[in-house]
């Protein structure tokens, strides 16, 4: 039976553009471009021919491999660049290239410098990825914050309902969760380093070799350096075998995208069932659908959004575990339990960032069950304020008001109502009274923060768009 | 690019039975088993036609569908199943089946019942492989503790050496822990349920197309009972959509397995660091060889042992979370945030499982090291037994022979030579202080229970045989 | 500052019985009971003097210990035992004991004996509360199942509203929960087991004494049966100090039960939501209150069992981390992260318990806003059942009537009165049309499963009182 | 009994400066102290009176609250404010304070402004003495590094002796890993908040305060900042109630510090086993003592390092969770659930972070061990470097010299006897085969990488000081 995985059972990424990008074969076409850049390299270092490097490139190519049996042969040595190796040796042979191809290939790297370097190109594809549509979620989302600063909704705390509030303070509270998650997510996608420093983190054998070549300009330095350009990575001066600090602040940043991601679809999930039926997901050709229910719409985006948001924590904690457990010169098993667990990590955000995208600019907001909802508990709703005002001008002060709030909603009575009976018109007219019980009168700063979040979103927009 | 994965990145399960048993394919299969096995139950009900069946039947070949087609309609429904039931009533046509065929496919059922049960059907063939790894595990365990209960070697605790024990009772002790999870694992296959309530998990669906049947004796009880049966599986007498227990006992016995196995390699990891020396895995021709240095041997068995007791308690978090917000009819999210967590833990299971019957069966012990480890602290290794013994024979007690120890430790003084200063030949004779320093006198009761474990490992193997 | 932990910061079990149970206080009370236990072992088989077992039983009273200062030096090494003994041997000074009261006192025993066992028994303390209060729970829901068969409401999937259903069953769906996570915490209490191994797990200590005490009857084996009937323990023939399958056991029972209730409090929680409305917590004078709105009332319960859901998962993935990688004859770290994971997960159960069997004791119904529901979605609700029933009956079948269902839904028109107009009156009558949309009449096996789990819950019932 | 917690199951942290800093009545004071500072701010703005700020102030006292007590109490809100809020109430009256001190108390605030708000204020405190003592680790490490770049050692990966390396290097690498993870809390540091957004996050009631004050220049905006720079928090700008990233931060930078002293403590442990021996933690008095055995010394501060390891990352897989499932504009069990899981992770990082510094700044290097390790594998740990060098003089190549590599392991014999035999010395001297089979001279870039990582400590170490 066909061994391979295609995300039949990994919803929140299957057929999102991420899939292909974190799949087995980028990775292993990440590890071949690895090792083909460093004969590349080496070449333009004169520590091989132009011949070389070529062959090299031209076993460099996925689509040459049998992953299936790379796969299979991946235990013998605990990875996966072991047999790799093996089988470009193999084409190079088959190719009949020079020996001295097979001689640069490899030269000095242990198999974690590849497997390490190709992991942060696999995520760099898919870090552009997510950040792109991250960014596209926070314009969608500062779309709605904008549309909506004045669209009064209630606010709901431990389920209930409290306050008023704007649906655009609400989106803006999305906003900022995603812009602090991109940053972040932007940050670790700035710093992805390359891994090199041969069998033990030291160089040994390519000082070795440079120490025979005294001709050469070329040093240990400056032929890491210009690997990590050529690869599109940082250098960062020291290799990292048991440091796995990058490896935390990757994960943490990707667990943060996620999670970010995750309270918007628990709100839309929350917004969407009937009874609330506030917001609402596009409807889409062929999406939600049930397979036993016609009238059944499901929150899809939303559903793929919390499973998510479920599935990242425990992968981040194997990170965290790996990470604070490594030995030696290279983990002894901590390091083979992260590559998976980053993979997925970098998938479910991807596959995340592009339904949220799609959440965030084409929600449907139905201010008719908005205005219902807000309606529900009556005068009730602002209690808080009409406590706080009138409680000089009732007899008893803040807690006969309470009582009379309790009695209303007791009694179905209208709390205005109840009020009028115990203040003089004197003291307070009509209209004013009737003001008190506008929810749209009292909304504190929410129009404040949404402005303040547009704000930061404006000027994070700008500095993406000075860096293109 | 090939948006596949074959297990490149995941060294624990690549490459062993597992593999793909565990696969997408072999889950989609399982979909398929099931949904044929439905049409089955319904025409030996005459629900359906015979030919109906074996339409069905046809079409539920993994072979004849696309895999990454269905991944890329994944999340439109959030589900698999629903982009499958679409692929298979397309077949149903281009097979020129009878639309009843179509109208009997998937009849009264939801995605869930599909799902899940195909999951249990994937769980069913992995344990059965992992049982007997277990097993055999346990075998060569039980063999190792056999063929040394007498071999004694220093026991550790924090690291450092305490007092001697033997190898068999070392053995004895993990074989012990792999009892307990093969124990627990049995158990949990015994259990292995039917997901079967339409819907909702009312079966209306069903019981509403019996209700226009009045000629049949069949009823949704019945049929759901033949539907386990001849799926091999248990039928629970109810659904389980939101009761997720039976995810849990799963999840924890396939963790338990996973922790059992990582002891193991955590000790033998311990044991083949070259100062120690004590066991080594055996050399297999193409295994633990290093990408850059001739001379390395690797323990990768043992470090993949610890790679999966790494990667499993995390994806076991995401179970639990998933169980304990499991709402409504059907978990918006957290339901799909169990499939590749629990497949996840199968297949670690089952690969680590592999991993430790080959280790078991073929450790190699170092009796040279076990006694130079043994004699490295010297005679203090026995200061506890001395001290105990002695006390009332030196003046000062116990604290002036730990004194001595001390004073041994730190002068590198024979602490049987101290000792004889201190207490008279009258009092203890020559040979009986030499015998008191000899660790193989002082092994209390591990061979006892090195016996009992060996004698509940004879137990529980009867108890497989007998069932076979 | 007060350094010591209240419970300020866990609202999930402060306040609850299990609080005091397995605070500290109590730990250091059964490390207490575990040591004096073993000198009055010791005693009965003659091997110290009654009133040695008397003047440990004098000391072993936490009353008599500085708690802040015992934590103080617990780090020194790295457990709280060493420095308690310490303690301990001053206090028998301190009260003039005889010297060989100190001799017994903690004879042939390491920290880690004394500390595990001290575990299970604040566990065997905690569990027979959580167990009952689980039992409790499970009474409320069966009435809650029992008296509800008949109350038909809305079941829900992915959020959105599918088909009837009845809250019998649904109470049911978590009452099976509940009473599979009864069956497994109660069989993991029953296994609760002394530790009793001496430094290396060897007893050689212990059989060293013995081996001077020619006139004893007493064995290694003996003495440890012994201990553990005095302490209420199982005695599980060997210890089992890297063994920790019986750690992950009791965490996965108790994880499960906070699932359990976890799912339950979920429930509560969108069900209690305004718009919904069709439970609510009892309304208990002094709860639920908010700083801030005096109309609000908070489903807390439900609150503390989400709490409690969130926390528990990764807690256990402590657990099973440090199973994985025990090593040698103790673990290196890992046993030490164990116990506050563990005893944490233990107060978590116990305080989930207790708000659960309140919550299930004492939810209200409203019959108002069930039936509200049930409406909102007007006929399309029976949807599923009308495609079946009606496909013979309409020009086009199933794909017809699902055009009709989403032309009901999208102009508003009731979906009866649209298929009205496709069927003659010959083939369906009016009475039976109506009927048709009768959602107490599409049911299914709802009741039956109800009764099923009822069945369980009665028969698991008998099995507790005929323990009594 | 006392149901308070000491410390006694958590070594990691008991008896360090992080325990009482952390404390529960560390917490409820800093809720008295940010509910004395918004008294305090409101007094400064005119809106109360000095008197009530000072009445406040004086019931803004830990010592006069039974902390049991109010932990009794916190289940019935879900939260310890709401209790604390009463018994504040309830001193004011007690001390005859005005009413308007209880107005102005709390006044338009809500209990997550407070806790949220508080929890930062521990944080505050517990963050200062973590990067205390982080900084005193890395000086400690540094000076390893700087003492040892001479110091030629094994470097192993996979357990396995593989090439030379230094012991510079490798304190060098723990140093870039504590250097990272102190940047990156420092930075977490930095930026904790201030939450202040009243019942729904739009302060709503403040506002209406305000707007009934008309003489007042104080605005919503400059009551928050001036509060933050009381407490000396960070003024976001906008409340975060439902936007968790910032506990994400935190808790990511402090399981990062733990990770980065956990790889320290593992690499300790493995080099402090009697076999290996390497390195020693310092014997101190009182600590790493055994209950049972006099001679043994316990690596107790490594070990409570890895303690810290595996406890961390379940807790932070908790807040991720409760971050990603965040609802409404309070989460309804998520953010309760981060409280003790955000405590216990700083406390755990504080605790590691001392011992970590105790460790860093005591280590013993036994050099006789590091060079009897050294040599263990003989030849054959240059391997690598002979292979390559020696290639071209070798008939066969580097394939023939991997042979007599195996050669000279299975029957030891010296490779370089083997290779003298193999190579003329008209090829190769005997003095530059000497010289090949010198560790010193294959230390490849150890001394530049450490020098790297040496100038990073320095250049951080400065930024530290011209802070202060």
């Amino acid at each position: 039976m066909d061994g391979a995985d295609y995300g039949v059972l990994a919803p929140a990424w299957a057929g999102t553009a991420a899939a292909a990008l974190a799949s087995d074969a980028s990775f292993v076409q990440a590890m071949l471009d690895a090792e083909a850049g460093w004969v590349q390299v080496q070449a333009d270092a004169d520590l091989c021919s132009v011949q070389d490097a070529q062959a090299v490139r031209e076993v460099a190519s996925v689509d040459r491999y049998d992953l299936a049996l790379l796969a299979s042969r991946t235990p013998d040595g605990a990875n996966a660049l072991i047999p790799l190796l093996g089988m470009m040796r193999d084409l190079l042979k088959h190719d009949g290239a020079a020996a001295t191809a097979g001689t640069a290939l490899h030269r000095g790297a242990t198999s974690q410098d590849i497997i390490d370097t190709a992991l942060m190109l696999v995520l760099s594809k898919t870090l552009t990825l997510t950040l792109a549509d991250l960014r596209s979620t926070a314009g969608g989302l500062s779309a709605l914050a904008q549309a909506h600063r004045g669209t009064v909704c209630i606010a709901r705390s431990l389920t209930q309902h409290a306050l008023p509030t704007t649906l655009g303070w609400k989106a803006a509270s999305w906003l900022s969760a995603v812009l602090d998650a991109e940053h972040q997510l932007d940050a670790a996608a700035r710093q992805l380093r390359l891994q090199w420093g041969g069998a033990v983190g030291t160089l040994a054998s390519l000082e070795q070799l440079l120490s025979g070549q005294p001709e050469t300009t070329a040093t240990s330095q400056s032929l890491s350096s210009d690997l990590a350009a050529l690869l599109g990575l940082e250098d960062p001066g020291t290799p990292w075998h048991t440091n796995r600090m990058p490896i935390l602040q990757l994960g943490s940043a990707l667990g943060a995208a996620i999670a970010a991601l995750g309270t918007l679809g628990a709100d839309v999930l929350t917004a969407s069932r009937p009874e609330i039926g506030e917001l609402s997901e596009p409807r889409e050709a062929g999406k939600g659908g049930s397979s036993a229910m016609p009238q059944k719409q499901n929150p899809v985006r939303s559903v793929l959004l919390r499973n998510a948001a479920f599935s990242a924590p425990g992968l981040l904690s194997t990170l965290f575990t790996a990470a604070g457990t490594a030995v030696d010169e290279r983990p002894d098993g901590g390091w083979h339990a992260e590559w998976s667990a980053l993979r997925e990590l970098a998938r479910l955000a991807a596959g995340a960032a592009q339904h949220g995208a799609f959440l965030a600019n084409g929600l449907s907001v139905n201010h008719q069950a908005i205005e219902r909802n807000l309606a529900l508990g009556g005068d009730a709703v602002l209690s808080e304020r009409v406590a706080t005002v009138l409680a000089p001008l009732v007899v008893g002060g803040k807690p006969a008001i309470q009582a009379l709030v309790r009695r209303s909603l007791d009694e179905g009575i209208s709390l205005r109502d109840l009020l009028r009976l115990e203040i003089s018109v004197h003291d307070l007219g009509d209209q004013h009274l009737y003001e008190l019980f506008d929810p749209a009168g009292y909304l504190g700063a929410a129009d404040r923060f949404t402005e303040t979040v547009l704000a930061d979103y404006s000027a994070r927009k700008e500095s993406w768009q000075s860096r293109n």
